[in-house]
This record gives C-alpha cells, sequence and structure tokens, in this order.
C-alpha cells in the first residue's frame, strides 16, 4: 500500500479510540489521513472482521539507545544503577546506540507504537531509522554536563532538521545534571528553534531534597522560575507538589519504571487531567522498564493511580486517551483518534485475544488485558508499517551484533 | 510425546530455576520426570536451541469460572463490584461455569502456567478439564454463605476425589461471607479430608474494620483463634498487622487485582520469606486481573513490593522462586526446579524474546520483559501439553458459546 492510494479496512471487528466505540464498520484511507468511516469502500480491500482497530499508541519517553543495558544490573536503585551505567555510556559509540535504538523501534513497532519520544545521544541515527522504519519519532542530543559538554550539545542540535518522520527537540537530563547555565541555554535552544524540552523531573525524594539544598526550591518551582516548565514535558513528576501544578503544562508518566526503581512516586494524573493538561505514558528506556509494550504500560499506569489514591477515578479510558489523543497532541499531529482528516495511524489487534467480545468491555480488555504480542498490524502515515513478522530477519541480524558488545 | 518415553531437550540455550542457570545443555525426561541435566542423550530429540527452559508456573489463586465476567463493569471499587458479581453468579449454571473455565485453562496453558489453584463453584467440571488438558489444578466448592448452604458444600467436597492432575481443597470465600459456624466446618472438613484451606483475608481495610467491630479481632488473629491459619492458604493480605504474620504458614499475593480494586495493600513479601514462610503468586480471576498471564504478575509483584517499601529488596529471582518452587511446594509436588528426579512440568520460551541472551541477564529478561505470548511449548508430567497455536479451533468453539450466553 503506498501513501498516496486509496484502500479500505473492511468490516472492522470494532474501531476503538478515546472518544467512540464503533462495530463493524470501514475504514477509508487516502493518502495519509483517514477519509471516512462508514460503510463505502473504496480502492484495495483489508479484511478486518477478526480485527479491533484502535489509534496508534505514543511512547512519550524512552531511551531507545539502551537497549544494550537491558536486563545488565537492573535490580538496583536509581542512584547506584545510574552511576553504573553512566560509566558505561561514557565509553559507547554512535554505531552501538544506533543497533540499540533500530532493536528497540522494531520491537516498538511491532507492538503497536507508532511514535515516541526519545531521550540519548544517537539523534542523527534515530533519524535515519525512523526514515527507514516510518515510525514517527522525536528526538534530540541531551544536555548532561557530566556527558558532554553544554554548548557541543547546542551545537550539534542546531545541525538536526525536521523531517516527515522526525521532529528535534531539546533533551534535558534532569536539573541535578546540570547547571543554571545550561538549563538557561537549553531554554534559548528550544525557544530559538521552535520547540519544547524534555526532560526528568521529581523522580526521587532525594532529588527534591538536594533541590530545596541547593536552591532553597521544589524542582518544579524552580524551574518555573527560570521560565522552563511552561515549554516543557516533565518526565515522571512523582514528587511534585500540588500547588507546583499549575505551572505544569506537559507531564508524562512512566509507572513501570519508577516502581520498578522504587522511587516511590505519586505523579498526580487525575489533578492533571481535571486542570485540563496534556497527560501521557511512557515506558522509560528498555533498561528500567525493561518491556517497551505500552499496552502493558497503560495498564500500569491504572493499577499505579488506583494503589496511590486508593480510588478507581483514573479508568481503562483515561490510560488510552493519555497513549493516543495526548500523545498525538503533545507530538504536534493530528492523529490519536479514529475521525475523518486525521492521519491514518493505527493499530489492528487481533480480535479473538480480546475476549469477550462485547462493547462495554472492549476498551477494559484492551487496556487490561491486551499485550503487544497481540497487535497483527500497524498502520502509520496511511502506510502499513509492520505485519506481524516483518523485520525478523533484520532483527537477527541485529542481535547478533549486539551479542558482541554486550558487557 | 507418550508419558512412558524418554526424550531429550537437546542443547538448550539456557535452563533457569530459581536455583541455578546453565546453557547449552540437554534435559533428559523419563516417564513423568527429569531424570538428567547434562551432555547425554536418549530417546527422540527436541532440538532446543532457540529456547530458555523454566520450570512450569503455579498460578496459585484464580477463578476460572469467571473468564465470562472479564471486562464486566471492572472499573469500579471492590465491595461495589462484588455486589454485583455475586447478583449474576447465582444465575450461574455448571455450564457456564465449565465453558468459562474451559476457556481459563486454554488460556493459562497457552502462557506457561502448568498448575493452578482455583475458588469457585464448578470443581467436577474443572476436574474433568484438568484431565482433558493434563493440567494440575486444585479446586473445591466455596463456602460462601449468600451463596450456597455450608452443609451442602460439605457434602458435595466429600465426594470429589484426587486424580493425577486434580486435587481437592476447601475453599472458604473470606470470614466477612461466612459464619463461625461455617468456619468451623470448614475446618473440620479440611482437617477429615486431609488437606488445606485456601481463603481471601485481609483484602482491604473496611475488611479490618468490620473484623474489630464484629470479632474484636484483626482477621488473622480472628483466624488464629479458630485454629485455621494453620493449616490455611491466605490469599490477599494486604492489611495484615506485623504480629499477626507469626501465625502465617502459607500466603498469596495478587498484586494486579490488589492495584486495580484500590484496595491499596501491603503484602509483607519480604517478612513472610525471611520467616521461611511458603510465599506464592496468583493472577486472581479474568474478571479483576484481567489477565491469566502469571509472567505479567511476577512483574507486577516486584513492582508493587518495590513501589511498598521503597527500596529494591524484591529481585526477579524472588518473583520467578514464588512463581515456580513455592508454587509447587504449596502442591505438594515435587517440581519447581529442573533438576534430577523432579516432576517434568517445563516451559520452553523463544529466546529471541529474550534478548540481550546472557546469564546475568537472564531472570531480569524473563521476570521484566517476557510475556505468555513467548511461551512456544509446555510440559506437563512429561507430556507435551500444548505447543503453540494447539487448542485455536477449540477455543474458536467455546468463544462462540459464550457470546450468547454474556450479560
Amino acid at each position: 500500500m503506498s501513501g498516496n492510494k486509496t484502500y479500505t479496512l473492511v468490516r472492522c471487528r470494532f474501531i476503538v479510540d478515546s472518544e467512540n466505540i464503533v462495530e463493524n464498520l470501514n475504514v477509508i484511507i487516502q493518502g495519509n489521513v483517514i477519509k471516512s468511516i462508514g460503510h463505502e469502500i473504496e480502492g484495495d480491500e483489508i479484511d478486518c472482521s477478526n480485527y479491533v482497530v484502535i489509534p496508534g499508541l505514543i511512547n512519550a519517553h524512552t531511551h531507545s539507545g539502551m537497549m544494550i543495558f537491558r536486563g545488565y544490573y537492573d535490580d538496583s536503585e536509581l542512584a547506584d544503577w545510574l552511576s553504573r551505567i553512566w560509566d558505561e555510556e561514557r565509553k559507547m559509540t554512535q554505531k552501538v546506540m544506533n543497533i540499540g535504538s533500530e532493536i528497540s523501534v522494531i520491537e516498538m513497532l511491532s507492538k503497536g507504537t507508532t511514535g515516541f519520544v526519545d531521550m540519548y545521544f544517537n539523534p542523527e541515527g534515530v533519524k535515519e531509522i525512523a526514515e527507514k522504519y516510518g515510525i514517527r519519532v522525536e528526538a534530540g542530543y541531551t544536555f548532561l554536563d557530566s556527558m558532554m559538554e553544554p554548548h557541543e550539545v547546542d551545537s550539534r542540535q542546531r545541525k538536526l532538521s525536521r523531517t516527515n518522520y522526525f521532529k528535534p527537540i531539546v533533551n534535558v537530563h534532569s536539573i541535578y545534571s546540570t547547571s543554571v547555565d545550561t538549563l538557561k541555554l537549553a531554554k534559548q535552544l528550544a525557544e530559538e528553534t521552535e520547540t519544547r524540552i524534555h526532560i526528568h523531573v521529581a523522580e526521587t525524594r532525594n532529588e527534591i531534597f538536594q533541590s530545596k539544598k541547593k536552591y532553597g526550591k521544589f524542582p518544579v518551582e524552580f524551574l518555573h522560575e527560570l521560565n522552563i516548565v511552561e515549554i516543557s514535558q516533565l518526565v515522571h513528576l512523582g514528587w511534585v507538589a500540588n500547588w507546583e501544578l499549575e505551572y505544569v503544562e506537559m507531564a508524562t508518566h512512566c509507572p513501570t519504571s519508577n516502581m520498578k526503581l522504587a522511587t516511590a512516586g505519586f505523579f498526580p494524573f487525575i489533578d492533571m487531567i481535571e486542570k485540563g493538561k496534556n497527560v501521557t505514558i511512557g515506558t522509560d528506556g528498555p533498561s528500567t522498564n525493561n518491556s517497551l509494550d505500552m499496552f502493558r504500560e497503560m495498564k500500569n499506569t491504572v493499577l499505579l493511580q488506583r494503589h496511590s489514591y486508593w480510588d478507581t477515578r483514573i479508568k481503562a479510558l483515561h490510560a488510552l486517551k493519555s497513549a493516543t489523543e495526548e500523545g498525538y497532541k503533545l507530538m504536534g499531529i493530528k492523529g490519536g483518534k479514529i475521525k475523518e482528516g486525521y492521519m491514518a495511524d493505527l493499530v489492528l489487534l487481533d480480535s479473538d485475544q480480546l475476549y469477550p467480545l462485547k462493547k462495554d468491555r472492549i476498551v477494559s480488555n484492551i487496556v487490561y488485558n491486551a499485550v503487544g504480542e497481540n497487535v497483527s498490524k500497524v498502520i502509520i502515515d496511511g502506510k502499513i508499517a509492520y505485519e506481524r513478522g516483518k523485520f525478523s530477519a533484520r532483527k537477527k541480524e541485529l542481535l547478533s551484533l549486539i551479542d558482541n558488545i554486550l558487557i
């Protein structure tokens, strides 16, 4: 299927997005957008009577190049793990990062992820991979003072250009790993290149303590006084004070990684959505989660919220909305809904894995039971980017390459 | 492969249990036991160079017959959900429960579960299903005063006999849904039929409150004074007091279900294993979890423990041990380890889903990344009980049957 053709997903068992659930209808795709949902058929036909169609999933925070660290020293606590990993990262070549990113992209694609936000040190490589696989990516070099000189990050970042699938963003590791000057430089860079900052914030109790000690302020408060919060996607936000939330515009929850690293946080999901803010979900990197499966992440989002708040206010539908509609909003793309005029970024799930198949249960069964392995086909920008089993030869090749470089 | 034959799993990529990890060795299976692990080959050969072999997983707590409720009214809190479900359950026929149990068994088997402990109202049906599929089950009628007259439960339970795959146990729903007389009857029944009691205990804060109000005691304390704790497998245990733990012998953690129902509990995993107690893991029923995947449950066990205790003391290996070795210990079967003389209950995982493949990462990658869908073959009692795709016709048939009975 070429991006210029018109074709039809015929008799989709269910079509589910954060607004609607319909049964046994057709989706006509024209070029890279959804032309209509109804009974008409145009162009080639794909029988979807055994598929449930949902919008593509956006993994709003990961570190794709870290695939080579999956399972490495990963039963430790965050500070301990970070110092180990940073030692190893200083020795890493671009080639190794790119191999990691390519494996991650194949894995994410196969599990229904149609776009991701990447924080690492190989955005040029990630850009090439994005074009090759036709998956949407936002990435950039990362400000992290111990790893790379800030002006070097700034200068490299300015050479990154936008393409159909790739958009540069300004990555800042955290306030505890960068100086005030670096943060100001990052802000200026983001403004001049008309993008946002993507930063880990308020992940641990220790971060709050250190921030208060060093700056006399809480992390979000500190970033607010630098006028950074308003243009930032704040990742983790497990230890944010309620009064800080008024400054926050975009926040990303990574429940699995935070639980695994015992950061014991409390992401204010319900408070954020009640204020109409942009809330997204990320798997975090393959070395902390260790899965890159957004289905599992949607479920864990609900689980951790309910456990934290002792109530069931966060429902399956909230997680689905954050992983689809809100993810596309974050990336500034008209997608994440299955609606006329929206990007044709769609995931086709095997319906027989979602039983019992009933309209009032289908969202539950997608969020609480499905896994990435139930994905049969993935459509991005109107093109079929993935069908089950695709890229398995390339994956084997990449795996044998990393076998020789693993620590 | 018949149970009487001798055959060999040749060149297993990894053989992993809670005690050892070895690479590229063979497992000889003779009849229903493991004869040896080494370089020898006997009988037919199964090439396992692309598989990682682990012991079978025991799902220590589920309600298999509740498959028809998966996704039904499941974004509510426990008390609310229970009253809805109980209304529906009163109308359920044995046939409907059996269809649910058979779908659950096929699903669990396909995800590497080799045995499960079932609490529901159709143990005769479950027994037949266990024999048909060759999966290990413990089940019994359930004492639940509003659902069935206690002496009726007692009399039906005494007619249940043991087979190779099936063992009767005494199910008691909870202390809040049974009278003291019922509890005493259950205790007598368990003693006379030489089995244990399987009971939901200390699941919610409200249960503690009601128990204190009604009996002046905490739930475990109350069961201890009835001399019931010592012979009981206590499920959930999210609100147990530390001093009550000395009475507890066997406990089962269902992290996903407890998080999903917002019970906000704190299962004392580390305290229990430090006391040398039997700690197992369960998915709970398909209507609360909603997945029956023990891989996901192992991961969620670690996640919730770390989140609760703010530390990383519970590791991947603890979860693996609880799901295998401790599960078999609970069921009184010499299994759960890949060792000479142990039951040949084994799960073969696709190794290319567990990358990077390294000895010091393999347990992490199994517990934190694998899902049931990565299971290729399941061996129970020396026989190949499942190979990918098996029973799919029967599953389709059962799904179409339940389609007509769903509420």
